[in-house]
């Protein structure tokens, strides 16, 4: 039952589903419009999530609040705007509505559709259990407690197999998020830890990180790359390149590197591999007949509409751009930034009667970040690395967190890391004890067959 | 099967259970003692919790690791202390060992048992579902969820019986922690989230706190207590005292007012009225004939150890001081603190074979904070309120939170919220969408028999 009917003197309504970097930008545009408009952003949390920085929450040196800014103090200054918070299930194009779980239904005149990617198993999501992916707090907080959880049941056990595995931690996928994961575990396990433990020594702890390309951070420049291995070489990551990940098992990671085949005991095994489209991607796929990519994501019209729905577009993660350059846009933040902000002015011009622009995105590079002082940053015109390149990673973080108070938090607490080496945010909260219970339970399980032996303590 | 075998040489070992306000400071004292010492301190948790902010946590205004501290980061420097996470089930005092779950036994020369206090119904835990408690990082995350989703789901309805059940706020309970959170979730609704809705004025919600005596703040001097009340209604909170519940059910708190009595229909209703002894508190009843008081604390020796058992002591929320004053002492921070640092001396000056002290609590007061400029301090001397208790509890409160990082990272957000009325942490996890949906999926159960209209949104 669609009740907010349009009639002629109503503004149009403009329907976006999710408050991502794409969904918020176009958001905050439309909402300061000065063509008269309604705006109703339908998420199914309540904040925009600064997802470039979660693996500081899954690495525990930031807390969940610190990178997620809720949607409605963010747009409460728009007065022609709603925060509707709900799961959209399906989109009618014909009657124009997107219908919500529990029987709510909302008409749009235009709709923006921007709900982004999760992970993507290849085929094998059996192994998602032991190798969870990070594209959420939940997925951060599950990460954080499983590593840390690792290093107590370490101190724990004196079966040298098993404190083994315990400290093993093994990361798929050398893309940006990888190399950050694994560089921020070094530093986790090599230095914060370090001297806070009786019965481990966590420098001996080992981080592995498998990429299946031949070199880490493949999008960037060759040159970059090779910084980046050596960077994080240094920091103490083994890194391995050219390998396939042909399994994942019983805590065992088997990877192809050429013909051999090598074996990874470890208890922490993190996904940082793969996306793939959100539901929302095959909902556009069936309901609108949208062509969709291997991934499931929507392969968009150079005004990043649906073919034959010029009212209904897609933007960012979830968007396949074929229209500029040799492949397709990547899944970064500043092209769903510079999608949503287009859309906006899009609709702005079409309620206007006017022409519209076309949409061309300006690539002003890539950023990684390897560890302290250390990051690659892919400007088109010069290429940097180390010192310089950290602080133009850390000051353009910190630039685009949303809010006043989160760029204020996090530069306190990223100070005070700096300086300490310390990590405050380093709690296990959500199932504590059972994570660790599980773990110490596995060794009569499939890991080790030995007799159990009572742990010395102190 | 105990290990750590004690021989004539080894030092003597202290084992702590618990790392909040009692274990913690004992372990402090007792890990920079110049007599040679080996200390163990066991918890469930990696963290000390500051319990005594755990409100803000719950309404939004700081994150769980702003007032956790990593134990082992805490006690890095005491190099003869280590830190075991890890469930203590029993506690064999004949063979002077503590049995963790599986299968890790610790043995011990002396034992302080710190393991506090959880929620207490009265009888009625059926109760505790609708209406939970604030102890852990995990109950004050629910309470969170709760209390924000309730705001959403009230925005998205439009049946006006449902929307009011979602828009009252029941807190049952007038001590310190009731009053906080009655305080600060009227600065919630009628100031942070105010403008940030559509179809709601966030202004109209209302907040009811139930006390059972004849004023809030029993403990407290009677003219703090009456301004403690005057300052609560001036925030719009509605204030009952002389109230005793007796059924929540349905969403429903039934309570009488003599032989009055009400009924209020509301979504969310915190309990913040009980507590009784965690489960050790029963171990030692059952292992060494410890002397329990009706909610299961064990009343301690003058010297904090149990009767028979000089080398066991019971300090904090779990312990029944009787020995000092016309009561037993409080459940409150200073007097675990006191306790943890008399223990530490006491097993100190046996080690040493040194005359040890006697126990004396030095009350330096009580403090409890209402809202913004709102506060009341009761030092013996001299009592005061308004904006210099205020400020007198915003110091206190700082200078105790255990390390330097959390404090600068609270005075960080509670400026910025103080300046901005914002609340940086207000974001819904876990389990975010299905608490919502629930909510939702009332309308059509117990709550409301009225058939289920669409929502119109904006």
């Amino acid at each position: 039952m669609s009740l907010s009917t349009q009639n002629e003197s109503a503004p149009h309504h403009v329907v976006i589903i999710g408050g991502g970097f794409g969904g918020l930008y176009a958001a905050q545009k439309l909402g300061k419009s000065k063509v008269p408009l309604k705006v109703t952003l339908i998420d199914k949390r309540n904040f925009h999530l600064f997802q470039p920085l979660l693996y500081q929450v899954a690495t525990g040196s930031l807390s969940p609040a610190d990178i997620a800014s809720p949607l409605r103090a963010v747009l409460a200054e728009n007065k022609n705007t709603s925060v509707v918070m709900g799961e959209v299930l399906d989109i009618d194009p014909q009657a124009q509505v997107v219908k919500l779980k529990n029987h709510l239904d909302i008409s749009y005149d235009s709709l923006i559709v921007a709900t982004g990617v999760s992970h993507h198993y290849f085929g094998n999501d059996q192994w998602s259990e032991q190798a969870p992916g990070l594209k959420t707090i939940e997925d951060a907080i599950n990460m954080r407690r499983r590593i840390l959880s690792a290093f107590e049941a370490a101190e724990k056990t004196h079966d040298p197999k098993f404190k083994e595995a315990l400290m093993n931690f093994v990361v798929i996928g050398g893309g940006p998020t990888g190399v950050e994961l694994a560089g921020t575990l070094a530093e986790l396990a090599h230095r914060t830890l370090s001297g806070e433990f009786t019965n481990i020594d966590t420098k001996k702890a080992r981080i592995i990180l498998i990429e299946g390309t031949d070199r880490v951070l493949p999008p960037y420049h060759a040159d970059l790359s090779a910084t980046a291995k050596e960077s994080l070489i240094k920091l103490g990551v083994e890194v391995k390149t050219s390998a396939m990940v042909t399994n994942i098992e019983d805590h065992v990671v088997t990877f192809k590197c050429g013909e051999q085949v090598e074996q990874i005991q470890a208890q922490t095994i993190l996904w940082a591999a793969g996306v793939k489209a959100s539901p929302m991607g095959k909902v556009l796929g069936d309901r609108l007949n949208a062509e969709l990519d291997r991934v499931g994501r929507v392969i968009v019209q150079p005004d990043l509409s649906i073919a034959n729905y010029p009212n209904v577009y897609v933007i960012g993660d979830l968007a396949n751009y074929p229209h500029q350059g040799d492949r397709s846009l990547p899944g970064v933040a500043p092209v769903a930034m510079q999608q949503g902000e287009y859309v906006a002015h899009h609709i702005e011009a079409k309620v206007q009667e006017k022409e519209p622009t076309k949409f061309k995105y300006w690539d002003f590079g890539s950023l990684a970040v390897i560890g302290r002082h250390e990051a690659v940053v892919d400007f088109k015109f010069i290429r940097l690395k180390g010192w310089l390149a950290w602080f133009i990673w850390t000051f353009v973080h910190v630039y685009y967190l949303i809010e006043f108070d989160n760029k204020l938090l996090v530069m306190v607490q990223w100070g005070w890391n700096y300086f300490t080496h310390r990590r405050g945010a380093r709690i296990i909260t959500g199932r504590y004890l059972q994570v660790l219970e599980e773990m110490e339970g596995i060794r009569a399980g499939g890991l080790s067959l030995e007799t159990r032996e009572p742990a010395e303590v102190a």
